[in-house]
């Protein structure tokens, strides 16, 4: 595969050539999470010499958003586990220039400066600089739903959330509660609220949870969520939440229609997020159709001293070759330090995305990368009504069937029959599902086919796998489906 | 990637087309453990009119040697669940001709007919074959130590032994133990020995545990098999073992030279296997340099009417390209698939094997992929030296930092420093070492370089992954090592 990437030497020399109206001007980026900060962190290392100014307006910094569910069910003992970068070593370690409470309010691209807001005192200033790195993330998705400012509603998706969340659990010793969205963060959410000994209703608008995998691949987990004592109400949506007697009531439709009020101390709103694209948009950059600012292939927005990465840009998908918004951690910091390496006059080529992500309901592990057989069909590349697109699912033990512990995992793989390419696969159960994902993506990014994967030499022994692994085993159903084959 | 693999159709044409001699001549398969099971059950699938006869010279077919251990250990509750495909299955299901206590004791190439000896009555008879598939396997070295047919003395290979040291144990309630050789058997059978209650003293003749791993990614076990009880003597040699005082007195000669007596009461001997190619070697096929019979990509060997596979042949290795012997189950289950795929007159390339390989040790894991760095070193596509030969190796958490039972485990990749090809991999550690090997066998097969790899969408959530993968982090490491970098 091919690589590209400047020479360090190469990248000094460009870094010297700024634009002629801000030659001395710094790298200036909007945004001090997982994007903002890679990118920042990689321009210093690679030209110390250079002024890096991260406008950050919350109170905190690269901080685990991922582990925040973890930490309000008490199993991460500190918030400080958190933060993969404290400010002071930032500041210190890193010499980096770190603004926080300062929220960027405008982009002047002509004169390349930005508009900064000091949030504490209000006042205005403004910033000259060389290359701008756009890493404003993503926000929680509101829906129209009254009530969804009163107090014990939350969206999380900050670490102000997350203390706020905490805060009410610790002083408010609410007993229910209602989780609205059967997405990852609805899912981990459950699991920390049942954790913390809340009755928990979780309310989906779709028949299915994680709506991001085929329904089919999704369904055990609905028994699961069962014997975890949630109340799981699928295909419905909550038409309003109203300050009750001491508590919040919740209008609940069915998908029969019929309304139910449910009367609970908590609510969770986790219906997905949303790119943080405004500023970018009142500046005039290029807006992808999904809605996330579009980048290069170099994550160089529609102006060319503006890079982009993290949740607020679309990749490029590497199955599809299309855009695609899919923000994750992983990708907002490999995105960051391409920004970084080409803020500085590199020319390194961000691969794109395949979408692997794996999360934890309880006992079960749900895993996927690529995409679902649902993306595919609807996808014009493999047929008009998707007749290019194969499935193979199968049901096999994580281990060898007789080891204590084995435990059953369904592995499905999607493929183009016409050449047997792996589109995508998902992998659910209770054990070994971790990691065997990526064995897929990875074997998904190399553009292998079914056959190839049949063929894979993977490890074996009887406490980690069955001789034939449960991703070959799809891969040899799948290929009677292969035109070729 | 290439594939080929015969229309089904072509194959019963060509399966029709039988040599001259042998026009109406039955399929016949040396060995009925994986590889000859293997091929036997897939001619019989592809082609349901064929004879296929096994014969299998022990009283069990397709058992899973890599069980054994485990039941022994008491893990296994019965060994019938050691059975991947049962006799009576095989015969009624499959179809297949199998043949216990036959041993074919020669072949003659030129009139296509195999010598086979009944083993129960010593009687011998001729079968006539259309094509041959030679899959012996491999038996365990017998190292020229004086005293290894002593009771109580044992290798374990077959089930056969696997009874044996099982009925030792529960008969002879043994104390003590010495076992001979740190390889996988070995280091099995030392937590098999210590969880049925025995001291053990693990004796191995180089200076490092496991030899196929580098040294310095071994070095933690050291300790750990101390923690758990057992008595390793490094570079050491059993020089004899005699019947002592109604127990088994082990010379033990160390590094220093000192011979020490240790005085037990079972020792089992596991330095290695030998592939059983004497069969092979007298009908005049061509051997390979490993000393496994040679085959060509579509696992036929010098005679186009022999096919061969398993542990009795040496495979190409997708690293290097050369022919190597690494008996492992996985493939010798493939091999025996195309095997069978090809004795119809299919031309399915066996596209080589990785040498991927995961151990558990107690509390460990240890696991492998491709070339160790002193395996690179030594071949001459890297160097006269192996001076193009880089490792980069790094210790991080398994899953995220925070996250509760984060275990640290320890990543090595082997790459070439000339366009940073990966070239292998190993992992150790406590905890999500299982799976990941399978990333880096998986990226290894695709020839990526370690660039590719750092760039890999790998799943992520806190309790099974740090945001940068260990993979992704070794992989970045080794990076700076890159020519072109």
């Amino acid at each position: 595969m091919a690589r590209a990437k400047a020479e360090p030497r190469q990248k000094k020399d460009a870094a010297a050539q700024a634009p002629q109206n801000a030659s001395e001007a710094p790298f200036v980026i909007i945004g001090g999470d997982a994007a903002g900060m890679s990118a920042a962190s990689k321009i210093k290392r690679e030209a110390p010499e250079a002024t890096v100014i991260v406008f950050e307006k919350s109170p905190h910094i690269s901080y685990s958003m991922c582990g925040m569910p973890y930490w309000i069910a008490g199993e991460v003992a500190s918030k400080d586990n958190l933060m993969a970068l404290t400010l002071e070593r930032a500041r210190n370690e890193r010499d980096l220039d770190v603004r926080l409470h300062h929220e960027v309010t405008a982009i002047d691209r002509e004169a390349h400066t930005v508009t900064v807001k000091m949030l504490e005192t209000g006042e205005e200033f403004t910033q000259v600089y060389a290359k701008l790195v756009y890493a404003t993330g993503a926000s929680a998705a509101k829906p129209p739903i009254p009530g969804l400012d009163l107090p014990g509603v939350f969206t999380l998706r900050s670490l102000t959330d997350a203390e706020a969340i905490r805060s009410f659990l610790d002083e408010n010793r609410p007993r229910r509660a209602v989780v609205v969205g059967a997405g990852y963060i609805g899912l981990e959410m459950v699991e920390t609220l049942r954790k913390r000994g809340l009755s928990v209703d979780l309310v989906e608008l779709l028949p299915q949870i994680m709506p991001n995998m085929d329904a089919d691949m999704v369904k055990p987990l609905v028994g699961h969520l069962r014997e975890q004592g949630v109340h799981l109400h699928l295909g419905a949506g909550v038409r309003a939440i109203v300050a009750g007697d001491g508590a919040l009531d919740v209008t609940v439709r069915d998908a029969e229609g019929n309304d139910n009020v449910l009367g609970v101390d908590l609510v969770l709103v986790s219906v997905g997020v949303r790119p943080n694209v405004a500023l970018a948009s009142a500046a005039g950059l290029t807006i992808g159709k999904s809605g996330a600012l579009a980048v290069d292939s170099q994550l160089r927005t529609s102006d060319p001293d503006i890079y982009a990465a993290g949740d607020c840009v679309e990749y490029r998908h590497i199955v599809t070759g299309d855009p695609a918004w899919i923000p994750l951690a992983p990708s907002a910091n490999k995105g960051g330090r391409i920004v970084g390496e080409n803020a500085l006059g590199g020319s390194a080529e961000f691969p794109g995305i395949a979408g692997t992500a794996i999360v934890k309901v309880f006992d079960y592990s749900l895993a996927m990368t690529g995409l679902t057989e649902q993306a595919a069909r609807a996808h014009a590349s493999f047929g008009a009504q998707g007749e290019y697109v194969g499935s193979a699912t199968i049901t096999a033990t994580d281990r060898a069937g007789y080891y204590p512990g084995a435990a059953e995992i369904r592995t499905k793989l999607v493929f183009d029959k016409r050449d047997g390419r792996l589109l995508g696969g998902q992998i659910v159960g209770t054990a070994g599902v971790n990691k065997r994902i990526d064995i897929v993506a990875t074997a998904m990014t190399a553009k292998m086919t079914l056959h190839d994967v049949t063929m894979l030499d993977l490890s074996y022994a009887p406490p980690y796998s069955p001789v034939y692994d449960p991703i070959l085993v799809a891969a040899g159903v799948g290929l009677k489906d292969v035109h070729q084959a």
